[in-house]
């Protein structure tokens, strides 16, 4: 079998992914909007949503010339020690990574600015034309991103033929995910918790009353943090995943002269593909009147093609059955984990409706029990990780050493498969929440209000699932980013001479060893630090945007009381909300990336295996406490919304919203950004274990 | 030298402390009481406090029964298999490490429930003697506890000499602590929740209204919980401490067949309560006016008494300078982590008063920000454990093999060493708590709850620091634990004939063994769904409570208006308190050892090698999250009603409030019970070692 035959087909897959969103969004372009308001309203959205993401690119230009500045003097090896082309080669690769991952981000912002407004006014002709608007703009940003990632990974990989340029390449792209859903998981609560302060709970008027000055800002925020900033951490999870799993398979290619192994990586990642553009191309509502289920049924969809075409191929291509096993696991589990998730956020489950209850008896009740339900939450999904990884591990063992951490980088491989399928449904869910903000905003009257809801919630409720999911594959990924860093520390020990060639530097990490626990600990803290940083950065980025909004109250006469004709200044509150959640991200980025490199120098590669461990653990526990806190508390307040418990007004209404407030920056901003910032991390250390094997203090 | 010369040594020194806290005890009774009315109403606190531990001693005695029963078929080896004697001397020192345990604990609150009403009137004639009645209340327990605790690991080594018999009554110790802390905590939270919300936010009547029928159950809350449940806990972290080491030490000792180090754990621990008793023996007021300085210079004074005396006798003794060097590290660190956990509970630093800020903009803020502060304040705890444990490692690492985790163990022991002082400064705060209840209810007047206002806030101040320090002695425990379980299965592997002797079975857990990972993460889930099964608990608890208090005000007559001879039944609610949260936590407590069970019987004793690490890991992120969230909001709320941020009553003061209300199950239900969770764990683990390593599915 040829490798280049396969890179080929990657490619030619990739570019019908990408003809395919080209022709989504001309079908989305060409849905009919004759609502002079909603496309001026959208016009705003699509103005700020650029602003930003023109900022973040600009400061991420700023932040990655000097990592690929540094890159090019340090990896993979110091220039003076190494080959100058090499480090020419990763610190283009790195690049490559970010403007990848954006021209994806660009593609995706600019059909959900477009789609929100046609899904609105669909919504005029009913549910169905409705949906198919917000999912198929949802399903070009998911074609754009896995179109994109494997066109990367496949382009890089026949250029360079080389996996560390690869994890370059990954750095790119979690360079660019931390700014897009960090700083957008910022953006859209700054804006939201303003929104919220000063119209609701100050003013009494309705949330997307246009009035409100933070209004624009706040649907801005839907695109960029929901639409832009999952779109990247989804694009740098894949490509993670990808570049772990060739990383060990060409290093176990490497044994046999072969290329078998890498050959499957691509042939999977392009079949996943393939899956996810029968899935959204075949997705409709049907017969039924239900959008949950034509979301989900065409997630089932494209996962059981994919385990179809899968099975095969490994027959076609006389791959090994036991790591389409692993890979068949990894994607099992995923839908399990979504599956799990999907309980304690639901609103016909017990937790939802249990935390609505206790609202009744106050707000202090209402956190506590949606805190507990959270912790709850986390056991399946990192059990479930646990399993999988496990099993995937003892399924692949008999095939030789190594090739047991493989399998479990093909378990996150086939976890992340149907990613095109997820980006898709998680996509849509932003669309349509902005295209009920338009209906409210363009008088479409209730009877659209009422479609555009349905929608929405229905947008809520898959997200519950492909959060989990993508918690799930990050999990995984990570681990398998573990067995990556040991295969980067066991070839340059090589390299740097340190063992003999076939030899072993490490073969793992003994948790009895002190530098492997005392990174343990420290890189346990770190998730913590972390989402701390991101929560109090919100918070006091809220607090400027709410002293703007007072300031328009009171300086811009009429406004307040709704005079015809008197419009807020919408940028004003953009610009802070831009400037602020890339100010505040900095600090919180560097000090992961920071702790990373001084563990590493003081404790090496040991310590630094510790560090990973520790922080995959508590960064998994966290970011699954606070994503599924964060949902469950966002549904009890619909759930009473929807008239129970005392419903709308009542005191156990003002709890759920103190609840609902609190989940914000858990579920969208710290929460999701946890992953990020493992990979980030993870990244970092594979790519500077050359320079930890060189220098550390006790190592 | 001899051992048994050093043994007597510790039973003198333990029998030292009895009669000092016997002395205490009286010079308490001696003080003055004419107060009627306060009286009267301590009487019913101890009546109350009494009904819980009848309870909970007679539910622990089934659960101990039973737990004793299954020790003696099948631990440390099914009866079939091994030595009767053996496992009867086991059920027996398991039954022991209760017993010794439940009388500190009926010791403590015999004089807590004395000394309160002591203090209280004592306020009267000023600060000093107030302050001095409550510190030698505390006082008692502290020295009941260490020298308890002293007592029965002597007497257990002196009489069997094993090692393995010794983690037998550690696990004792452990079964009643996690009905004692863990118990007491939901009892104690059940209580101030139901009151505050019926009393303060119903009602709008003050903290101790005698109309509240829950304000009994209340004071009899902080009895139970801080006193009794706190020192049964540290009583479980000194006897682990000093078990862990004594495990490892004993086997390093085998080697030379001498006893230097047992010998030296035994003279260190009895110098630890020596300085105990010197420490509390001179603390005063002295010329200060300050209590809280006070407390801590009482801490440092021990602090430095124990460096100089270990000194001395490792010194005259010719023990090992590099141990005494493990414990000073462990000592220092314990004191730094407390220095740490201060700056984030402390009303005049930036994280209280920040919160305070945020809290005038709603109570969704006073959450937000608590949390991050709380998730920051884990980073230095989490590093400096890590940095003793590396430190103590490498210092003893030069003394041959086996003595670097002996260092751990040593460091351990040398963070508790001065236990005996911070029970005497834990147990002051309830005690002076108490105090300004009973004052207030025996209208002693402005003067006198100015004075006991004072005197609590140093308690909660102090607080802030034992508790640090209590999670950061944990945290070492179990890594000595962890190493406690490495020996226990590699000496059951040798009998079981797994290897020949001389041989290790296992050297280490490797984090790249997929059956460790799982165990890993599996772990880290435990401590999350512990918690949060107790704050559910607290919740149900509190609303069953709830709706007895609203009963009593609809039936009783005259109940509600404070008529003049109108007595609510205190006794319901404290029956409320008493069943419910004995109720809630054997779930909990099941949960955590079945999971432990469970694991080792899939993946053996590498699973449960990672188990306990993660459990470790997250249980103490947790632990540290959850206290030190809870303490900052107890202390933003009494910021605010200082005078700050609008004050009393204020939107701030209300906000305030509820995130006191959330904080109250995190820092006195779960975040101090994780603790003991982790050790309780932890011993199921290593005394269920032979089990794991003779049957398991994957291992």
């Amino acid at each position: 079998m040829n490798l280049n035959y396969f890179l080929s087909a990657s490619i030619v897959v990739s570019a019908i992914a990408f003809v395919f969103a080209f022709w989504l969004l001309n079908w989305v372009k060409k849905q009919p909007s004759q609502n002079k308001r909603i496309e001026e309203v959208s016009g705003y959205i699509r103005k700020g949503a650029f602003t930003f993401l023109n900022q973040e690119y600009r400061n991420l230009a700023k932040f990655s010339g000097i990592t690929a500045l540094l890159i090019l003097v340090l990896l993979p090896s110091p220039i003076w020690k190494g080959d100058i082309i090499v480090n020419i080669t990763m610190a283009v690769s790195y690049i490559a990574g970010t403007v990848f991952s954006a021209v994806a981000g660009v593609i995706g912002i600019q059909v959900a600015t477009i789609a929100n407004a046609k899904t609105a006014e669909a919504a005029q002709k009913g549910i169905k034309p409705s949906f198919l608007t917000g999912f198929r703009g949802g399903a070009v940003m998911g074609m754009a991103v896995v179109g994109s990632s494997l066109l990367g990974v496949a382009l890089v990989f026949w250029l360079t033929g080389d996996t560390t340029t690869l994890l370059g390449f990954s750095f790119g792209a979690s360079s660019l995910a931390l700014f897009a859903k960090a700083g957008g998981g910022i953006f859209t609560k700054t804006a939201d918790i303003a929104a919220d302060l000063t119209g609701k709970v100050e003013l009494g008027i309705p949330e997307d009353d246009p009035r409100n000055p933070a209004v624009i800002a706040d649907n801005v925020g839907d695109n960029v943090g929901d639409v832009a900033g999952m779109g990247a951490d989804l694009f740098d999870s894949n490509v993670a995943s990808m570049a772990a799993a060739l990383v060990m398979g060409s290093s176990l290619d490497m044994a046999t002269n072969g290329a078998i192994n890498v050959i499957m990586v691509f042939c999977y990642a392009a079949i996943g593909l393939l899956a996810s553009i029968i899935g959204v191309a075949t997705a409709r509502m049907g017969k039924t009147d239900n959008p949950t289920f034509a979301l989900n049924s065409s997630t089932y969809v494209t996962t059981a093609i994919y385990a179809i075409l899968t099975a095969v191929a490994t027959a076609a291509f006389d791959f090994e059955w036991r790591i389409w096993g692993a890979t068949i696991i990894g994607l099992s589990v995923g839908v399990l984990i979504g599956i799990a998730t999907d309980y304690f956020t639901d609103d016909s489950k017990k937790p939802v409706q249990k935390t609505a209850a206790a609202s009744e008896k106050g707000p202090a009740l209402t956190i506590l029990s949606g805190v507990s339900y959270g912790y709850l939450s986390a056991f399946p999904a990192l059990v479930g990780i646990g399993l999988s990884a496990l099993l995937s591990y003892k399924i692949c063992e008999p095939l030789g050493e190594g090739y047991a951490l493989f399998g479990i980088s093909m378990a996150a491989v086939g976890m992340l498969s149907i990613v095109g399928m997820i980006i898709s449904n998680d996509a849509y869910g932003p669309i349509v929440d902005n295209a009920r903000g338009l209906a409210e905003m363009g008088n479409l009257g209730d009877e659209v209000l009422e479609i555009t809801d349905r929608l929405d919630s229905a947008g809520n409720t898959v997200k519950a699932v492909t959060k989990g999911f993508a918690v799930g594959a990050a999990g995984l990924t990570v681990i398998a980013l573990l067995g990556a860093f040991l295969s980067e520390v066991n070839a340059h020990a090589i390299v740097l001479g340190l063992v003999e060639k076939g030899k072993l530097y490490i073969s793992g990490f003994d948790i009895m060893d002190p530098l492997v626990f005392f990174g343990l600990l420290a890189g346990a803290a770190i998730p913590a630090v972390f989402s701390a940083m991101l929560i109090l950065g919100v918070d006091r980025n809220a607090q400027r945007m709410v002293e703007e909004i007072h300031r328009q109250f009171d300086e811009i006469p009429g406004l307040k009381e709704g005079k015809e004709g008197v419009v807020p200044e919408y940028d004003k509150c953009i610009e802070i909300a831009t400037t602020g959640s890339l100010k505040e991200l900095i600090p919180a980025g560097l000090t992961a990336i920071l702790a990373t490199i001084f563990v590493g120098f003081i404790g090496g590669v040991k310590a630094i295996g510790g560090f990973l461990t520790g922080n995959i653990v508590s960064g998994l526990l966290l970011a699954l406490f606070m994503s599924n806190a964060g949902g469950l508390w966002d549904n009890s307040k619909k759930y009473i919304e929807a008239g129970n418990n005392g419903g709308k007004g009542s005191e156990a209404h003002k709890a759920a919203v103190i609840g609902d407030t609190v989940g914000d920056p858990f579920k969208d901003t710290a929460g999701p950004s946890i992953n990020t910032q493992i990979t980030v991390v993870s990244l970092v250390a594979s790519l500077m274990s050359s320079l930890f094997l060189m220098f550390s203090l006790l190592g």
